[in-house]
């Protein structure tokens, strides 16, 4: 709890629609898309970079920890303020400061909803590619905290790949400014992209630096079934040898295709086990020949069906992607979501592996995901009402247990938040974990900046 | 110095062929492409990961310094054993361990020469990116600690873009695994990539998991001279804007066309005042319309000339490119050279400072480089029998004010290391240069792994 000379002193930082100790107002800071709850004791939204290092020159003072917030749209509980603190939100930090078509950089605060700097940078024919699925409700300052991944990742790689340069306040209140505006620099350790991925656990950002491309001209997709998982990561082994690098490769399991035939009049025929959804980009010129010759090395790979599409029709190919989510629940009423990568010869191995557990345990899970880079989204379905929480919970520690003994890891784009944190030890060792710790503890010397949370 | 006792304790660890201490053998690796030079204590080559552990163990509780090493090609002077202290050697870890055409990742010791490493990629359709011009003399352990770049960095990255995961042995002698096989990965803070550029300051690289792109088919190029350098520059824009993301584009500013033309029949006519060399990759079947595409593009943009090529004609445009080093010769008879990078929009500034630097000095400095991540390379040329080393000295420091007055940094791929080193502070911050200096403690607490280099 703040002590009510703390109260008056925050209150001296900001004005009074930026910061609250109601419970009524602060609850809704508690929680995020983990759906865990931590009620914070107070809640603040800083409109400048002064703001932010009085803040943290206070809270380190008075040992107050302090929990880094934008969106609040992470699935791991890395927002949640347990133990208590204060939440700092990244929402009043929302102006996109430049978008350089000649330097290809965007300049942003943490608060900018990334499809808005997208579409922002669409309009001046530049691209920022990285595209996690929540990209309409999630930041910049969210994404690269998480290094949040996408769609995109196998052509475009994920955040990281993006980040150029930051300026962060520490726990202290000084400001560092890491990087620049350069597309290349060789200068010391990387402390950019040490924030990358961190958590919130070193410091809260306050701008970055973010790399642009040209965008693209068009884009076309495949929707691509087969009559099993192995024949489909066969034809994901031809499309690469034969050169192709597509934008996305995404793939369904049986599961899922299952799932998605309660919920609508799947385009492909009975006999399909796997599905493959491609994405291409490129030149108006040059796209349909691509996508011709994607094709054709599909076709060769005896599919049981194959559809191209661009434009509208490119639409409609994806949305059986985004009803898995709705179908899912078509299965049982619960759902406990995991985001493990395998390297990506292993899928395969991997996919069979989760189903043995879950035959097992007898419970449904629904496999489907990034392929391109052997990013699974691993969907446990149970029914709560039913006492199944136990199973769904040794389900997923059996499904860990797959992915690391496949050489995987636990997170490929989510994070270690709160929900992974117990299982952190089973992954990383404890001379690396130590690293981890003493490296946090140069940054954040009291342990104030969202403590028990990543590593 | 070594006592004997030390020295008879090293000779236990190693074999007679892979340890010296006679100044006439170890004085090759006193020095590095820097042509600065300091003779060593003693020389070893360890082969495997023990004999690193056993040598760091002992180092550590000898305080003894170690200076990694993997073919001295470096240019900074990253290598030198300064201070004097023991060289260690990757050269006979050399084993390329892995190379999955499934997973789409290689395992390689540090001491695999690049080139190798990239024919034996793609002997499997597989293709490993980075591409620094040494790259058949340099190896993956030395690209991996300075980050080295390339021409194909405008498309495809940097050598940190590639780096999955590493094992490497710390002072103290404990083996750590960072990162791994699969393509995404986000748990704990990103140790891998604070190693990638860290110039053997954090503990000695043992083994790299590095990712893999499938190969294009086919690549072609342009080679295309304008009236002025702002003509060029205008004339990269609009490459830009048309959606088209060259694999390379780099180019010569006039001084580089004249130094040529004492060397070679140049391909331009008299007016041609700057130069662009862009390469493109794709399929058989694009890539020609992709070709005519860009050389649309760039003749709305008024060349003097343009020539394109694929396969030997491609070869014989990038010859140009390689003729710089010698023709700079015709010019002075000493050349220093540097590495500098800005803001892509922002090249036309920096050339011009620098020229006018240069007119101030009175000696001339040949501009080129990878404009496609505004990455120059600034070889100032002067005559050191004429008393000019004084005058290139101050001119390389007016090129740094120029640069940094860009918003641009000191290195763009060379790194730090002793040459860069007295400059540091006028590019990063006290507050910023602590953090790296404690970063580096956590990992090596004696300062014994490459001490007074990088930052
Ligand atoms: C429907 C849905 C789809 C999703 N799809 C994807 C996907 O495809 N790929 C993917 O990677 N993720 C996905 N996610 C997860 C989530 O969107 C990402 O983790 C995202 O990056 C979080 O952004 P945010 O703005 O909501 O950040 P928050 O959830 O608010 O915060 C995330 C982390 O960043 C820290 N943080 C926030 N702001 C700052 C700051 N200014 N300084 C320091 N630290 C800060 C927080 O402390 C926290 O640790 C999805 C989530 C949902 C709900
Ligand atoms: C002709 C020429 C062209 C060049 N072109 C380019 C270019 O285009 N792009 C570019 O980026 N660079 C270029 N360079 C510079 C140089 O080749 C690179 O810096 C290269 O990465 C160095 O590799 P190396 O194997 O020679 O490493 P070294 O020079 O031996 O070492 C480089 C650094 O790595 C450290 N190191 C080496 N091995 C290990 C290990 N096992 N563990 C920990 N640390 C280690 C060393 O301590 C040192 O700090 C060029 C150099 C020359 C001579």
């Amino acid at each position: 709890m703040l002590s009510s000379a703390q109260q008056s002193f925050l209150s001296g930082i900001f004005s009074e629609e930026d910061i609250s100790f109601s419970p009524e107002e602060i609850c809704a800071y508690g929680g995020d898309s983990s759906r865990l709850f931590a009620m914070p004791w107070a809640v603040v939204q800083p409109r400048n970079v002064e703001q932010v290092q009085e803040l943290l020159q206070f809270a380190h003072a008075e040992r107050i920890p302090l929990f880094p917030r934008s969106r609040g749209t992470n699935v791991v509980g890395a927002c949640v303020p347990q133990g208590g603190g204060i939440v700092v939100s990244s929402l009043n930090l929302n102006a996109i400061r430049d978008i350089s078509p000649t330097d290809f950089v965007a300049v942003a605060e943490p608060g900018v909803v990334t499809a808005k700097l997208q579409s922002a940078c669409a309009a001046k024919s530049l691209f920022y590619p990285p595209d996690p699925a929540s990209h309409r409700i999630s930041t910049i300052g969210g994404n690269v905290s998480t290094n949040a991944g996408g769609m995109r990742a196998v052509k475009y790689g994920v955040t990281r790949d993006y980040v150029l340069g930051l300026k962060a306040v520490l726990p202290g209140g000084q400001l560092i400014e890491c990087g620049g505006r350069t597309h290349k620099n060789v200068v010391g350790l990387d402390l950019t992209r040490l924030f990358v991925g961190s958590e919130g656990t070193l410091g809260f950002i306050t701008e970055l630096e973010l790399k642009l491309l040209p965008l693209p001209q068009q884009t076309a997709s495949v929707l691509v079934g087969f009559s099993s998982l192995e024949a489909a990561l066969h034809a994901a082994s031809e499309v690469f040898r034969a050169g192709i690098l597509p934008v996305a490769m995404e793939f369904m399991a049986r599961e899922v295709l299952e799932a998605l035939s309660a919920v609508t009049t799947a385009p492909w025929p009975e006999a399909t086990r796997a599905v493959l959804l491609l994405k291409l980009d490129g030149s108006e010129e040059v796209l349909p020949l691509e996508l011709a010759r994607l094709s054709r090395v599909l076709e060769l790979c005896s599919p049981s069906f194959l559809a191209t599409g661009q434009g509208a029709d490119e639409e409609a190919l994806w949305e059986v992607r985004r009803l898995i989510n709705p179908a899912s629940f078509t299965v049982a009423p619960d759902k406990m979501s995991d985001d493990v990568t395998v390297p990506r010869g292993r899928v395969v191995e991997a996919v069979a592996g989760i189903r043995e557990a879950a035959a097992r345990h007898k419970l449904v899970t629904l496999v489907f995901g990034h392929l391109g880079d052997g990013n699974l989204h691993v969907n446990v379905m149970y029914d709560k009402t039913a006492g199944q929480l136990p199973v769904a919970k040794a389900l997923k520690d059996d499904v860990l247990k797959v992915v690391l003994g496949c050489g995987g890891t636990m997170s490929g784009e989510h994070g270690v938040g709160m929900t992974k944190y117990p299982y952190f030890n089973r992954q990383i060792g404890p001379v690396e974990r130590q690293l981890m710790r003493r490296i946090k503890a140069d940054f954040d010397p009291r342990n104030i900046m969202n403590p028990g949370k990543a590593y």
